[in-house]
């Protein structure tokens, strides 16, 4: 499968492709991070990151979007900006029908790292390893929407295995278009 | 001119269309809620909610859209889901190259009723005798949509004199499609 993990940003938002599945290794297609101005206004800037994933939806067609989860807990100065940003992406996901997960980071350092609390780098190192890649992915957005996109691929494999158990066992709870998969 | 007002929300949106100008009485042309149910996933409240927005775009096509300011410190639990709903309005009106501004809650109440700090029994009883109605908007969400509506137009006629006397001044600050007008 071809996952899309989207590290949502105003300032930086990190785009990943990964394909694979569970048990083989993992492939990086492409990644980027959009970038807009803060000198720009907010409306702007929100039309500038839909068309950039719109362009990569288009070229890439992934089976799945994967979006980190954004808190009102977090920093501040840049939540409202984010979860924007978040917004934006779910919806050009789900305006495809495109199945849509979102991760916590905690979610996602657990999956790459084995560890919930890892640092950047630590993030960093792992995505560099599982795509075997010469560096780490830079700038950290680049990594993060990496580490999304291999998390949705692991978790998903997990789930497809739980859903394939209980359609066996006549209590189909296969995944939806567009509905959020937690 | 015609201006649409939002106030976002993932659960309850409200959308009016005022139309008018300072000093002139102002006229009601429509008012609803776009409602979308916190049992469905994210996305596709989202996607209703943009596809409610663009469709009084292309059924009223106002002159501006005005949005109100959301800020991080707002009530948590709908913080998240408001921004998001924000995102999507300032998007559809961006993309058609129409001037958005943002207007704060307490401008809002200001505008409409000389106390920005005035309740929404006050704000609605201002838009009922503003727009010469039988009786305030319901919900509260209706009402709100219609006030910063009435404040753009308000506001907006003020800007544009201080613009129109700037330009004569070999000055212009003329305002520019999508950008946002603080």
């Amino acid at each position: 499968m071809r996952v899309l993990g989207i590290d949502p940003g105003l300032t930086r938002c990190g785009m990943g492709v990964v394909d694979g599945m569970v048990g083989r290794p993992l492939t990086l297609v492409d990644v980027n991070v959009l970038r807009t101005s803060s000198g720009l206004p907010v409306p702007e800037r929100l039309v500038t990151i839909e068309k950039g994933i719109d362009a990569w939806l288009d070229e890439y067609r992934p089976d799945a979007v994967a979006v980190e989860r954004v808190f009102a807990r977090s920093d501040v100065s840049t939540v409202m900006g984010t979860a924007q940003a978040s917004g934006i992406a779910m919806v050009c996901a789900a305006r495809r029908g495109l199945p849509i997960a979102l991760h916590t980071p905690s979610e996602v350092k657990a999956a790459v790292s084995g560890n919930g609390r890892a640092d950047k780098a630590q993030v960093g190192a792992m995505v560099t390893r599982i795509l075997r890649l010469d560096a780490p992915p830079k700038p950290a957005d680049a990594a993060d929407a990496l580490a999304l996109a291999i998390t949705h691929i692991w978790r998903g494999g997990a789930q497809s295995r739980i859903d394939a158990a209980l359609a066996a066992a006549g209590a189909s709870t296969g995944s939806i278009p567009g509905r959020v998969r937690r």
